[in-house]
């Protein structure tokens, strides 16, 4: 049996960060609701998210979204953070809301719209300078509606010179993560599709390039924690962006949708070393609240995340290597279910007070006065969302 | 061999319905780019679908979608189309864009959400008094976001007795058709996801209230030509919204995913009756134009319709039932495959000269100076779109 | 707070029906691999079956599947049965390894073989008469592998005259249900694909057909537990196959590979009245065991339902409803998902104790030195498998 | 306009490999069903697989699967097969049918099993020595049903190290080409389940490794193209395995499921220059036929993939550059579907008759006798199939 003590050291070093775009507005194409207390500057999207942190201990960083998070002064607003007790981390590059990039941005077929995305992505390299961030993400809305509407092979070379000339950018403790998607916005096809793609274009850059996975962004029935196998494996796994989904990219709290599916890859991640002093795996949050309020949503999703690390981490190892050994097929997965369908909330309750944090930290959000408090004082002025 | 002679009655009897969003701006959820000479006002999109009929022939009436086509005077409007020559067709009713609707609509679990809803669809029906419409279409965005939101069983008799209100107020000649879909906008459940469902609401409603198939709300894999010849089979196919993708509700033009689905699907509705003297069906298009231009992407629409028509009805009857009478799989696929690979082409130009309209449509609308006409004089004014 | 005490008389009415064709060997088309102690009797299956209810008192009857399980005197394996303290259930009728059925059965082309089908199903009820079952399932293999083999529709209004033929031979306590797949072994349509055609055709049969939901048949991304909550309110759930699966139809253990899933479908089994005392909702086990221990296997299977249904059963109803009416969305799940990760395993195993069970069925039946007996046994002969 | 004369050149040197299984009888796990004139030996099929090069002069070589195709004389079996007039093309290897395979094979946890395993991939190198081939297909069947079965980990750096073991026993101008399937027969996890683990372990061996992309093998909605694509671009497309399906793994006619998406992935390959001499691109079939006669169903296929191929060769290359310069999605999109949309049969016909082959292959086989006489020759012994 694994002791909760035993695994203690492990989740106290667990660091989720957050996604400021998960406290503005967000929907569907079909509607976006607003909701009262909803953040209007950025200040506010980092100070919720430091709330956050301050009821669970896990999220010490915030991530930025370029231009949505576009302020006058970053060293002022990485000031603010700190102030908070949150740093800033991952900046996000954002190519697929300027007009300009209607048929993609690092993939388009004219040299002067990818001209204007990687200069996108080099001012971000210095906004990640003045904010401190280590890691640049680049997810690209790239690709096409129709069937022979552009080449794909001529929009994955120019991927891969842009890319480049990117990558030549970064400074030495700075990290480019390229991260894959399924499908959409595009309809037909999109130019950084799987893994295996992220794979081929960052081993091409270099050791600084590495691949984030989202794991709301595979086809359907796709063994997600076999990839986190193998890109732990072959040493390119840079982040990750939890969310969960039923159906497409609908962005769902973390284990939501399929609890065991969280768990199989976070025992891989555990597996792989991925939680280890000096593992180079970044876990973020990225996901949005259409329809639940957004602070808890938050709370929800890291401690989501922290159980489900707890059990993964609880997994009885000997037994487990015991029972592949002689090839006892129900006796192996026995191990991992139980670990599994052990209920860890009143041990982690009794670690989080030991800590100095609420036993229950949305139930102590909620009671706190802040929602309330928000949606008074946050009148007026226009509720952030995407757009 | 089947002759296009033979077949030529049945195209002459064609129609298939422009929905008047197809015209306006429209996007994913990431961004709604616009395109010069998108119209501003509805009489605009109605201009702009009479000139697909006036190049095709093959799209007599307009569909509208309320409120985004809400005007002062429907009869008006109705002269107005008239006088371009076109009807207005299918009201579809809009009840997923207020405020009120942010948790459901015919299925909220508050009466007075519900009564709004009901409400909406009772002004609906006076409108299509005004406009000379059959149909009232229904497709509801109702559903939720997480496993117990709220009970799946008491929204489904909150739907159905909000539709037996609504069915109470149509006049004899009035239809309702009943959409379903598999997922989108609501993440987790959705209040009417499939045909069965569809179904189960409408036999339950009479005779005047029929399904409405959207051949790009299943989920992957689905055999939608079976479904076809299923609804038929029972009665109760109403409508089909036409449209194709490749992943989720990708609102493609009709045929550009996959011909080979399209020409299945329209030899069902063959097979079943679905284009005999008094069908039941009702043919449209549902589909928005992201990146590609609105008014060619309607003509090319309807031309895919009736090209894949016309070599369905050319499939040779007599020598697929041989075929399937000696279980010779390999013959009666051929058959359908011969159909299936017939270059309709060149006898549709004939046929199309033979009856006053332009042997290549597309070459013409853009021949014609139209594209370049509108887009000069549209300036100014506020683009249509979803929202 | 729901107590284990509330909900023990509901779990003591459990009765999960086994397969009996789960104790022979199972593979895939590639490969059937052989397991010491495998029976080589529709005796010995019986017998196997009995074991499982011994160690968990969950499962007092069994399935058979004609001709797999033909015998000589259904009387004599009634009592046989019945002496080792188990029923005969479910009677099973299989039309897809005669080669008369290569193209079909009560869905074929001809009469002849439709006859034939029928005949073997009219012989089943005869066999229900004398091992004393109530319910003959029918799952169809019938279907086409090529788009224009066969007529979708004629196929459709034959099975309907078939099962009506059928329906016609039922005693007053007979039921007949009837099973959809989505597809396989057919490839390319199914004649009963889904629950709505199902529903369709036991509709117009009349009160004692109704329909079998395999939790493993339907398109991917399918929210099944909408399909139970729809069919118990149209008053057609006649049983339950359970079995999870990955990818396609891989018959792998009850709540092996999604968890929460099964939790979410006997919620809505709780909700629709699915488990009240006189519920017409027949719970069974459809599964195989591949490379997995077939009595453990069952054992598990049995254990994951009643876990996962005490779980179920848990759900605080009055916190649910009062979050629902107030749109809390976040707090509605958390009740849903405490109970979920409930860890219900030691309350069962006192309860299971003080109906004299063993509180570890699993460990008891491997530490019984059974599985070493039947493999040292059960020698010479040839192994049961599906062929 | 591309010319049928300017594609002629490409067409004449376009050959297909025939799979030697494809003339034995297959099914599904649920039924294998005979037919009359099955072949009873390796030399039957091979003469049956002359067959279909004799009518179409496309299938100039065919496969063999070990010890499917296990014969005393691999020189004699070569030599039968050239009088023939056909060559002996890739072995495949075998690893999923012997016991000891039970739990893996190249990855299995047991150093025994993957000794054996190892072994008989070198003997199939021996093999390919005596007849001529180039090239060793590895699929693998290794997977693991239940997650927490076996470390995935460990596997991949097992199945590592196999493949490195069996590289080395290559000569110069032999080749290894590693296989990917999406699942099946494994449940849960399958050990080269995609593109991305196929590159990762082929490029760690070297330049003679190479990857199979087997057009079944996908999960749901994944654009193949891309990958097609992709894998010209990094140099590692080793060779096609043709088939297609509506579900899973179906294994039916190349084209007879999506004939659209064949166009697309061999529109890739034309681009990718898998078409060009010298191109290290092996096309081949990969497909059994269940239900329909094995000779016309090889004969149909080739004929599929010769004509998509004619129909991806006649897209209009400038008109495609032109309007993909311009951004004209419809107008790119409509140059690829008007070479989509062209009947190249008539011109096909006649080249075929120029080169002294049946107009109609698929006529002149059936009017031949051989389907008859065939049936009447082979009677007694045991017709072969996959096990």
């Amino acid at each position: 049996m694994t002791t909760f003590e035993s695994i203690a050291p492990t989740l106290e070093r667990q660091a989720i960060e957050l996604p400021s775009w998960a406290f503005g507005n967000s929907g569907t194409r079909f509607k976006v609701f607003g909701t009262p207390g909803t953040p209007r500057t950025a200040e506010e999207k980092i100070a919720d998210a430091a709330r956050v942190h301050e009821y669970t201990g896990l999220a010490p960083s915030v991530a930025l979204h370029i231009p949505w998070d576009e302020v006058d002064d970053f060293g002022a607003l990485r000031s603010y953070a700190e102030g908070l007790g949150v740093a800033l981390g991952t900046v996000n590059s954002n190519t697929f809301q300027d007009d300009a990039y209607k048929f993609g941005s690092l993939a388009h077929s004219d040299a002067a719209v990818r001209r204007k995305a990687i200069d996108h992505h080099l001012r971000c390299l210095d906004i990640m300078r003045e904010t401190g961030s280590r890691d640049l993400k680049i997810w690209l809305a790239d690709g096409t509606n129709y069937p022979g509407q552009d080449s794909l092979r001529q929009r994955q070379d120019h991927l891969a010179e842009s890319l480049a000339e990117i990558y030549a950018g970064l400074d030495p403790e700075q990290r480019l993560v390229l991260e894959y998607k399924f499908f959409e916005p595009a309809f037909y096809h999109t130019d950084v599709p799987d893994w295996g793609t992220s794979y081929a274009q960052v081993s091409a850059l270099g050791d600084q390039a590495l691949t984030c996975l989202d794991t709301g962004h595979h086809a359907p029935g796709t063994n997600i924690e076999f990839i986190v196998m193998q890109l732990l494996r072959l040493g390119k796994l840079g982040s990750f962006d939890f969310n969960s989904r039923f159906y497409a990219d609908d962005d769902l709290i973390v284990g939501a949708a399929d609890p065991f599916q969280l768990f199989r890859i976070l025992f891989e991640v555990v597996d792989g070393g991925g939680l280890d002093v000096g593992s180079p795996v970044q876990f973020m949050l990225d996901q949005c609240h259409n329809v639940e309020d957004k602070i808890p949503g938050q709370i929800r999703s890291v401690l989501n995340v922290q159980e489900m690390t707890a059990r993964a981490l609880l997994v009885d190892r000997p037994a487990l290597d015991a029972a592949r050994a002689s090839h006892d097929v129900l006796g192996a997965n026995a191990v991992l279910m139980d670990a599994f369908y052990t209920d860890v909330r009143p041990a982690l309750a009794d670690w989080r007070e030991s800590r100095g944090l609420p036993r229950d930290p949305m139930a102590a959000y909620l009671a706190s006065g802040t929602p309330e408090r928000l949606a008074a004082e946050r009148v007026g002025g226009k509720q952030l969302s995407w757009t």
